[in-house]
């Protein structure tokens, strides 16, 4: 998988990273994450896009938009809609390029209806449990 | 069912037609179908609109309006927010005009998931597996 | 899909429309339905038969029959058997012309085996909710 | 439980109130329900929000705004979202007042996909069946 | 419940009655059982006709036949088609006559695949577990 | 089956009857009933004990008692405790002379957590849906 | 809803209140909740009765006198039998005031099997989580 | 198990073998398989009859018949039948030689609905998957 | 686990031992059983009640004067109770001392509807399928 | 289907046939099995191996080594790991000659968790219910 | 039930007991239980024989072999693979002595699935939530 | 999470990677990912061990081991075991370091038995779909 143009996916609630329930996500905020995603990308020379939503459209929209300005690699931490949207699993479906989906926690030990996820079933891979780490390294999945 | 003013609404994803899933959904855009659907009504003299949105909630203020500019007839094709939007089924089940349901493809030959409509439980008609001649079917519900 | 030899297929109690549960099926009997399919037909110059019956193993035969015998397009309302009936369904898997399945009721309105059909897993369109002028939609994919 | 803010959310649809199924819902419009707030607001000295949205991102950045700008009550009628909505659950899980789920019907004797709620699993409180009065009896947890 | 034609109708399997299973169905005959009902019918002044067969079909168009030629109560025993035949449904539902369903044995006692009945839900009235009795105890309903 | 002592249970709120719900279990009230058992057994020679229990424990108490008294019969309408009780089934499986289950409505046609009945996997006959007559008919049994 | 007649009905254990997991339904006894209602009827000039049973049957003997003693509504907290008595759904099915259920905890927070309740199918109305305020406030729907 | 006569059942659609859906079934045709049986029938001096309906009736009649004929093995391929059909259990349950069930296919690698069989629970053996071969192996359970 | 005053505590139709089903249960009475504790008991100087009811708020009742009376150890078969009583489980919630659950049989062996307890999720330990026996084990975890 | 080299693999207590359950298992002994496979390859000219093994892990070996040492068919009769083992069913998917499974007794008629099969995914084909003769009937593909 | 000679079983992990979950399995090694166990087999004059193995192989190797040396009862904590193992009921089921199950943790109030036990539907008696007390009970069960 | 000794298990057909089914999991084997990572460890002065073992006993056994030898890290692919072994997540609740659980393909894309995953309940990351690589990212972790 090689790609250059890079988009990260944030979900809904993600904008309060850091603040909301720090016993399951840390004390990071989104925008230490972004940080240090624009910090690995400068280093590679990788062009890349992050973006948070609420609005299950919005994060449609983005994906709509990467299937054809160049973007090698979607990653995506679909947080709540990744149990719920159909909607977003239909957008990549007809992304052509590489998709990761990432998950702060470990999905699988909290409340059962969050073991299930619609992205999965469109995933080239998926990395869950490893916090902020995480994104990271999806983005090792282009060296 | 007789119905001049008649509303088509395009649920998520369905904007990128004729390049998403050809295999599934044909090579057709949504602006194709679109001029057909204008061209029919054209010749019928009939008053239509056509609005696609990613959102679920424009698709809701959409039904709305609906409700009270005359609107007789309302063609839907949900996509994926068919099997998810309880939302959309509440707007719909406000409006007391014609509510036909139209899906490109069968839905009952794909994933399990996408055999459950809570947009069925309202709509007097479906249309499902016809392409997007299904559109046209439904708008001959009026004549 | 172009087809000028059609076979039109009513299942079990479909004899009694215009009688039974008219709240449900309306007042049309069945014959009225045939002679407007047939009347289409004419006008179109196609090769139209209908046939009604209440026993599983009739309607086998036929779609076997019709395997042969240059029928292009298969229109069935399989009415209870939609929901109990492999054996049909593996009938129609043996036939390689078109398929569409015609409901009078919107099947998801009513009790929950209803929602299920076997039918549907072959089918090339469902066409559900529109009564009788089901049927005559289901023709207009040939033309 | 004391609060001086507090947040009312409408969630889809309700907009519709007093003109979309009275059966169910009544004859009361959402302004006559947000004037009777405003009014036992104005009498108890409260500061008082009223907040409708059909789009399910706008209730969750409504949420968010609440954590921060001293909020200590939000009462929330999810309505169509108190069954899909994972993501309104996760913004209120981030929040840390009071917080009462009301319904204005009954949902429990509706059809079996409205008796599952979301929002229910970070509730202090339910109320449902008791119309509009719901809401202010919501209210009456903060004397 | 008054009526003076009577449709007893036999399903499946039920001509080997006394030679299958005797220690389920017990020794009597198919015969004797219809043989104590003419005597009961007899007494009466009854009309009674009784109907044996192994086809689905041939029970449905027994049962529409019913609905026209004055029959004003059908007793049946669907005995295997109890549990998978929505077609007899359908046919009893189009029936407006009073509608007994008799089993021999205890169904409930039986494998869990027999405890479900498609017929109870037309049924006026169910009899179960009491052998042959069953059917004269239904006839009782008339007098 | 022989018996001239007939235990008759009606389980709770039958005495209720005649005034709760009507139009589900008709205007009879439960003393009617019982006179016309009485007035049977009277004609018969037989020795009837009707009791009326809204307690789980009473029936169960009842059943005992008929296990050592002589009581050849129980006909028993266990209403909700039909669906509910194991702890009447354990008391019935304890007791050795035969058992008539009565419905007044068709429980079938009813709610589906009335579909069950514990009380059928002991009774050797049920009779459901054909109202007060149930009884008499169970008594039938007798002759 | 209008009533001044007021049945209220505490189900099993909570005789224990103020004593048996207060980290789940506080330090507050029945007696003292019990207070609180009689101290509002008095204001209000209403007439009110508190019963306590653990015994299912207390509970429907005191539904079916309110039937006939002029009771207006009553408001119940059923406790375990909340989730396992279609014998107190019965009762309060045949009883025509208005009838308000309260839980003192958010049932829907605790194991799953407390998340259905029986009662809930005829409630007018549900109050749930606001701990003793929550019959208080079932009252206010009277003013 | 020792046997002379034997009676072959298809079931339905078998009689369109070698034309549907020959990357199932394989190109032999029934007339093929039955040549086959038949020869070994030949040559080991037994009494064989084969019979194929689509009716579900006719298997039924057939298998009745067998029971007094002196067949002292049915060989079964109930096709669709399988997986719906109560009625050929219960009459295979009336029959008392022995049964072998045969399908062409390995049914437990095809859809869902087909991993179910109703005549296993009836069968003394299963073959499946070894194609028409299977019907051959059935045979020399006679040997 | 240290208690000098113990609670015995059966369920419905343990009255009946020795009577009711002795395949299952054996030929041992109540009577039997409890003499041997209280044997057990005065050899070793404990205080032991025991108590037997049909009535499902008795055994309430008992559990909760247990709570304050100074019972270190309940011991109880719940019998029928096992299965379906939320009540029993929420009484125990409430006492504190050691509980054992007792059964006479193995109830996994039994009808499946047998296989859960709602008290195993308050029990210490559990011991079934021993007969009488399992009483007095349970009281040896005293010692 | 040609293969000169065979391996027979016995699942787990396999080893104890013959003593074992001899109701369900017959008294032949896994020796007398292995040497009627013994002999009907001598005469045939094939090479067979015959393991058993109660080990799961020691089966997948015996599978893995059969992928390279020119092994034409594994008979396999995987007993309990039938239902429980996704890795022999692994290790089956890797290997690329024919797979036949064979059971003694027909595992349809037994508990229902003996119902499902994960080896029946791979396998060609399916012999259960006849015994050690089922065995032998494998071999029979090859011939 | 009388033996001499006992054989006791320790699944997967209980190697691990004083240091595995301690808050679960308390600080007892399995060397302290096996030393009780011996200590008490010694006092009485029994032959006792203590195997804990990780192996599901080993465990049923041990079983077979319990099943001709004279072992008169097995007691058996399988550990994991209590939930897990058709194959050690499959071994259990050909043991012709007592068999005890235990369980040193309540299982019933952990995950749910640990509720369900393969091992149960075979063991006599069952002992679960009393610790390593569990296994000297089951040798009372001799005494 | 700091770890300088590492354990890396691979479960159960791994040993055939690169040979069985590449186009799941690709042409590399198991010593071409097992030079990888130790070339990783030395890079990073690691101290890593590699075991491959069909026998779940064997992956217990190795867990065991790691628990008290200063193992830091377990990286663990348990392959079929992922969906079966109850056995493997105990040891690993024992063990007390960090653990990542590798799955070479997204297990979410296959067959439904393959999405759950008993190891999950325990692993403090999850990496899925990315090949071998996501056991070098798994190694990431520790720097």
């Amino acid at each position: 998988m090689r790609a250059h143009k890079i988009l990260v996916l944030h979900g809904p609630n993600l904008n309060q990273l850091g603040i909301r329930q720090p016993e399951i996500y840390g004390h990071e905020t989104l925008d230490d994450i972004n940080s240090r995603l624009f910090e690995k990308a400068a280093v590679n020379g990788w062009d890349i896009t992050c973006l948070q939503s609420n609005h299950e459209g919005d994060l449609i929209d983005a994906i709509h938009a990467a299937r054809t300005d160049g973007t090698g690699l979607i990653v995506i931490n679909p947080a709540a809609y990744t149990h719920t949207s159909v909607a977003i699993l239909d957008a990549l479906n007809a992304y052509e390029g590489g998709v990761i989906e990432v998950h702060l926690s470990n999905i699988h030990k909290r409340e059962s209806f969050r073991h299930h996820s619609y992205v999965s079933r469109r995933a080239d891979g998926v990395i869950a449990g490893l916090g902020s780490r995480g994104y990271l390294l999806a983005l090792d999945t282009l060296s």
